[in-house]
């Protein structure tokens, strides 16, 4: 969909959203066993995906949820709900108050019951959130990390709730930080435009892959130019050692290796874990335990030094990436694209991390989450923290054949988007083959699951 | 609806769950302004219900989350989902297996996904497995709490998910705390059937309240027997002190007060809001801040001693009660009777709170909670903590009227029910005039809008 900056035929005014469309996406990945971690035996990949319509039919907006499967219908309502409270609003005035739209959803007492600011309806808020942002950068025909690194620090300071956040980092701390980064952001643009931004690979060791798979995606991602590497532990200690030491024969000794343990132990188990990996020499430990304890992962991280210990892609907002960084529990802080309520949530915790001088590594995978990310480190990277040192974007070569604007990432770098916008619309033919349960593949399915039980 | 212990007529064998029905059912409390307070100027108190049924017509299991308006539609939707999971499993197998339906509803792990254990998904959880548990009871002819009272330590841990509880409490330590309450567990059984539990009332101090009906209410509460009040603060900190003021002047110096200011503010502010109402002797903060912010807590609490803190109706799952504890921030953990997943998670909090000797306080108002909790405060009372000391269950007189089962709250104190199961079937009669949007009430509200905006 190409973007425009033209005056909108219809009203005369300024573009005004007019409306929405919500569907449910989902990608049959169960069946090959990719994404597959020890929390997650059966993932199918699934965006509950919004379109924001406004009255120039040559601009809408895109944002989206992802799931992994069953519930995406629920999101779906939640955002249909959310949705109809940014039609009517004009981006004018959206843009000239950056923090209208989340603070709207955000603050409606009784959607915020079912929270606060978790769960469901805070995914949903994120894919409403994101596709607003998606609006305003297409308009002005800019890529999203561009667009956000073009604000002033007051722009961005105001697209912030400071709610619950002033006892670690004030406005105009923020504001100071802010300004203090202004000075090299055109160079650091420079930096980014010719070299990338760098990343890490996830596509070795889902725990579903047979050993031979393990080596072959090793040999793969080293021939492609990867030089940091994450694998899935978190079953059985002795085969995750035995896994991993696999991964680590095949790396060698330079190249970076992460472990995710995607959730699954308790605080001594934890620790023991860790522990038993240390000899692949892990760069570091991911979710080790509950992604709600601090607490518990500010122990695990004393006990395990010097093998950092990141969480956060189950970190609902931005006061438990507070909370992690005060307590010291984390040695990076993995935000995700749409768990947070979006790219004013993103930002908060962008400006908490530079704060606490820890690096944000984003969570990506799935549909659409790289694609998200991406914009975030690359604004972190100009505008905010102004550095690359200890940062990574994650990398997964799933789905990406099902966007727009394609992806660009090679040479164990993420290159800077140049398309317009989040990126994140879905081609037409993908949404409907894989619209649950009416595309084509899913009414496919339906039928031949039919015609075995009668066979 | 009666209980029944015979077998039922249909299959020959035990009771099966055979399907399920589910109410969006919102009552107009708005127009009152009964429940406003800082955070919630508007609620219409909701309730997603849901009705397990069984192939034994005269025994059903009902369930509820407690919403307050708008995506009440949401948990119902996930209701559905998830009540899916448990139709086909039979009364025998659920009452040998305690376990059985938290886990398989937690453990999915594409619906954990939306979570884990938060939000919408875990409201809709506490709905189905609550209801479950009014199947089992009903089905004894027992009220919930004397079923619950009536397990084996063995039996209720075997209904907790130690997951990521074990650096603070293991089944072993949860099994040897029951079997040290047992001996006395007859006598206060006893003492609780003759003399209740204690109580304090929430009716005096809603925000949206005038002066005068505040008086009239504490006055009608002192009349009524009531010896522990609770008022909503939080919105203007000197008009909070000449609220507070009023209502200290109308109880007394002998009774307690307790002020709740629902989240708004941030740690310094909150600290300070404290401060200021330290003149009027309250006897606890509730909800000073972000219900996610455990560290927080913690400092205001070390700030405002010996005024208490507490909080809890928000925290959403046991985790987050268990970091309350290990970090010293609260005084009494306030649980909610369908916000934690339902009974087995209700189960692992109270045993959480007597291993760090914090009362439990429960939450309760809204549609519901008063009945939900009633049972677990008095199974803790007789199986778990065995104490009454500054313990209280929360009263607000709202919306009785509507349960099959009446509540018995009198002279200051909840007596002990009498009816089987948990006790929270809506009257038919309230079902067909309360359901959301197709009701009598709602139906004939839709015509009064539509014919005064014609007019």
């Amino acid at each position: 969909m190409p973007t425009t900056e033209t005056t909108p035929s219809g009203s005369g005014g300024p573009p005004t959203i007019t409306g929405f469309r919500v569907h449910d996406v989902r990608f049959p990945t169960s069946e090959l066993l990719d994404g597959s971690d020890a929390m997650n035996p059966d993932p199918d990949y699934s965006a509950a995906y919004v379109e924001l319509r406004t009255d120039d039919p040559s601009l809408s907006g895109f944002g989206m949820t992802f799931t992994i499967g069953r519930g995406n219908d629920i999101c779906c309502a939640a955002i249909s709900s959310l949705a109809e409270m940014v039609v009517g609003l004009s981006l004018d005035d959206l843009r000239a108050d950056l923090g209208a739209v989340a603070t709207r959803l955000t603050s409606d007492s009784q959607y915020r019951w079912l929270g606060p600011e978790k769960g469901v309806v805070h995914l949903a808020t994120a894919a409403v959130v994101n596709a607003q942002w998606d609006l305003l950068a297409r308009r002005a025909g800019t890529p999203l990390w561009a667009f956000l690194s073009d604000l002033s620090p007051e722009e961005i300071v105001s697209a912030v709730d400071f709610r619950h956040l002033t006892d670690a980092l004030t406005p105009d701390a923020a504001l100071e930080l802010l300004e203090g980064a202004e000075s090299g952001r055109a160079e650091r643009r420079s930096d980014l435009e010719a070299n990338g931004y760098p990343a890490y690979i996830t596509s070795a060791g889902w725990l579903g892959y047979p050993d031979d798979k393990i080596r072959a995606q090793c040999q793969a991602g080293i021939a492609a130019g990867w030089d940091s590497f994450k694998m899935k532990v978190g079953r059985d200690r002795d085969d995750d050692v035995r896994r991993a030491a696999i991964v680590r024969s095949e790396i060698g000794p330079d190249r970076r290796l992460m472990v995710d343990a995607n959730q699954v132990r308790d605080v001594d188990d934890a620790i023991a874990h860790v522990q038993a990996l240390a000899e692949i020499d892990p760069w570091w430990i991911e979710e080790p335990t509950s992604p709600d304890d601090v607490l518990a992962h500010a122990r695990i991280r004393s006990e395990v030094a010097p093998i950092r210990v990141v969480t956060g892609e189950h970190a609902h907002n931005r006061v438990m990436f507070k909370q992690l960084m005060q307590a010291g529990a984390i040695d990076a802080a993995q935000i995700d694209g749409c768990r947070l309520g979006g790219v004013n949530e993103v930002i908060a915790v962008l400006l908490l991390a530079a704060t606490f001088d820890i690096p944000v590594c984003p969570h990506a995978g799935g549909i659409g989450l790289c694609e998200h990310v991406q914009h975030f480190s690359m604004f972190d990277y100009v505008a905010v923290s102004g550095s690359l040192e200890e940062r990574m974007i994650e990398y997964a070569d799933h789905l990406h054949e099902h966007m727009v604007q394609r992806l660009d990432v090679h040479d164990g770098r993420y290159w800077a988007p140049k398309g317009s916008g989040l990126g994140v619309e879905l081609e037409p033919e993908s949404l409907a083959t894989y619209s649950y349960p009416d595309g084509f593949y899913w009414t496919a399915r339906a039928e031949t699951d039919r015609a075995e039980v009668s066979a």
